[in-house]
């Protein structure tokens, strides 16, 4: 039995309209409440921001990218650097993924959508990834071609080394237009790498540490409902649910309900990579307790903020119609890019090319989606979301 | 006469071993003490940076170019955004210059080295700059490719239109190889674009702007001094020293001596697009109280980091000695990016190609130009500025 002494989970709040609930997840950095979003630093760094800036946005946990880490600089030099959050700045919670998603879904550039069901389209080629077997995967360096093997030991090992908070297991992701039948034979070798995992995790944790096991299963339901199970029947501190979820927004509603229904009801639940405005409130009243996506951040170095109210969510800031617009993008954010700056400025940085454009919208958005979670838990207290979905998406 | 009500100069220590002064020099966005470093904010924003990150390095006092500015976003939206202290959120004093040295030095890319007299082989040939006549100059643009005319009155103009509190007259930037003819009959036509920059800033001037005066003569000492005596006979605020000095450090000494010798001697001095540190220290004692350059923002995006003591002046962050380097750059400089990470840290982002890296240095280098400053003020005061030299150049 697997302990986890610096990790707990307590849900304080249950919404009786729904399954959304307000909890409390306590890390050896700190506790957060729940829903909450994790936003993605991939390289030890959210792009564009400090630690401070981070903060200055309200921001409460965030996550790094074990693939990319281990590639550069490097889990060994993390761990002799005293550990992500030391080498970072940052003294919150961290997330760490465990390096399979990116190894699946890197090679292409389009297999992150493939996978996630964006894309339906077959015949993406992923050609840094090299082998899939039971003990693991080959794959290629992106930076420099160098082959490197990814098995469920490393992958725990390399997350140590790290030093996150909370880890995920090793999982095979498969894309959207793979067979039920390679489905199910890659969820059932998940079930075994999910094992080996947590064995592996078990020799080496200190207590500072917890895992997550993954629900796969594609678009199947039984599948997933296996998978769920299993999870659950094991020692992980939490839930993740990852992999395909289909292509319409009904079948991830569907994919996400199966996922979900034979998980351990008191254990965290996270949602890998998935975190619209929309989703946010969707996933929230079927029980999901945190949220990843590059969305926020990526979008924004696009020049698109997320604004509460906004029709589709966003506005793009590159647009002509905000070249005189005074305005300040959201002053309810209580953050400086989100008060201080007219559209204008942005839309002004963003033509020119500067840096600024992009780090100031980076802020607002990570602002936007912290406001959002703290409205969306008031509102499961108060037992009025379907309100704020209104205000939120219009 | 032209009165600058908004402003004034007050010299109020002298180096008694050399033409070191401290000076306040107030305007109507504050005052600021002297000796000074001034930061290119190029198109309204200095890269990276926003207002409260320049505050928290000490910034006082920052420049935005005109040429760059009348071409994107353009003077006139500037104005009617409130100005460019309201357009960018600086509140703090601000210079502009007249357009001209980017006129004359951006069409081949080393034309500004060409000026300054970095580069002295021949033949650059500025591809951009269609004509210079009596009237002015005119160019295509490097956005739109559209003809473009600068004059001594649009140039005014449009500077008013920006806002900034210090502007510049306008001027005829040449190269190092030009002949003493030419640099004779283009620094006689600079003094009549001086006398109708006035003329035109007379007209529209609302006593929030003042204006320098530019020395001009290239390395020639008796075009120089005629130059600089025709600066002191007329209702600039201030004098600039710009134009081509030189090749060596020799050559630029003699004219800047030269440039200074028949100067106002009440007048603010600015020094061009000239500001190593090594330069801080000779022209500070020749009489210079405010510098701009563009290095210590350029060179911290390419990863180099100015240092007080490092050999050279600086250090670049890309060099694999600092993989390991858990020591942070500077504790000495009182900023969060000096302090805060290690060189390791900055190391790894500037490797992984994550702007978080030029970001961080671009801050510490601004603060460490604005330390420097600091500390050469206090140096003057107590009479040893021959010792803190020694401490900052190793």
């Amino acid at each position: 039995m697997i302990k986890y002494p610096g990790f707990s989970f307590d849900i304080t709040h249950k919404d009786p309209k729904s399954k959304a609930r307000i909890g409390r997840l306590k890390t050896p950095h700190g506790e957060i409440e729940t829903p909450n979003y994790i936003f993605c630093g991939t390289k030890a760094t959210v792009k564009t921001m400090t630690p401070a800036d981070l903060r200055a946005a309200k921001t409460d946990i965030i996550l790094a990218n074990t693939y990319h880490l281990m590639l550069q600089p490097g889990s060994e030099l993390i761990e002799k650097m005293g550990g992500i959050h030391k080498f970072m700045g940052w003294d919150g919670p961290m997330l760490t993924d465990s390096g399979g998603f990116q190894v699946f879904s890197l090679g292409e550039g389009t297999m992150a959508d493939e996978i996630k069901g964006r894309n339906k389209s077959k015949g993406h080629e992923n050609k840094s990834l090299l082998k899939i077997t039971e003990e693991g995967v080959v794959f290629r360096s992106h930076i420099d071609g160098r082959k490197i093997a990814l098995t469920p030991e490393s992958a725990m090992e390399i997350q140590r080394q790290i030093g996150a908070d909370l880890l995920m297991q090793f999982d095979e992701c498969t894309p959207y237009h793979v067979s039920r039948d390679y489905t199910a034979r890659s969820m059932q070798m998940s079930v075994r790498w999910g094992d080996r995992s947590l064995a592996q995790f078990a020799r080496t944790h200190n207590g500072k540490q917890a895992v997550y096991g993954i629900v796969q299963g594609g678009v199947y339901p039984d599948l997933r409902a296996e998978s769920a199970a299993y999870i659950a029947d094991r020692d992980f501190f939490g839930t993740a649910v990852g992999g395909c979820l289909g292509g319409t927004d009904e079948e991830m509603e569907i994919t996400v309900h199966h996922s979900l229904e034979n998980a351990a009801p008191q254990r965290p639940v996270h949602f890998l990579g998935i975190g619209k405005i929309k989703d946010v409130f969707k996933f929230v009243r079927m029980g999901v307790d945190t949220f990843d996506c590059v969305i926020p951040t990526r979008l924004a170095r696009h020049g698109t903020a997320f604004l509460k109210g906004a029709p589709g969510e966003t506005i793009n800031l590159k647009n002509a119609r905000f070249r005189e617009d005074e305005t300040p993008l959201d002053e309810g954010n209580g953050v400086s890019a989100s008060s201080d700056y007219s559209k204008a400025y942005i839309h002004h940085l963003l033509k020119a090319g500067e840096p600024l454009g992009a780090q100031l919208l980076t802020q607002h958005n990570i602002a936007t989606m912290n406001r959002l979670m703290r409205e969306v838990r008031a509102a499961v207290k108060a037992g009025n979301l379907d309100a704020l979905e209104k205000e939120w998406i219009s």
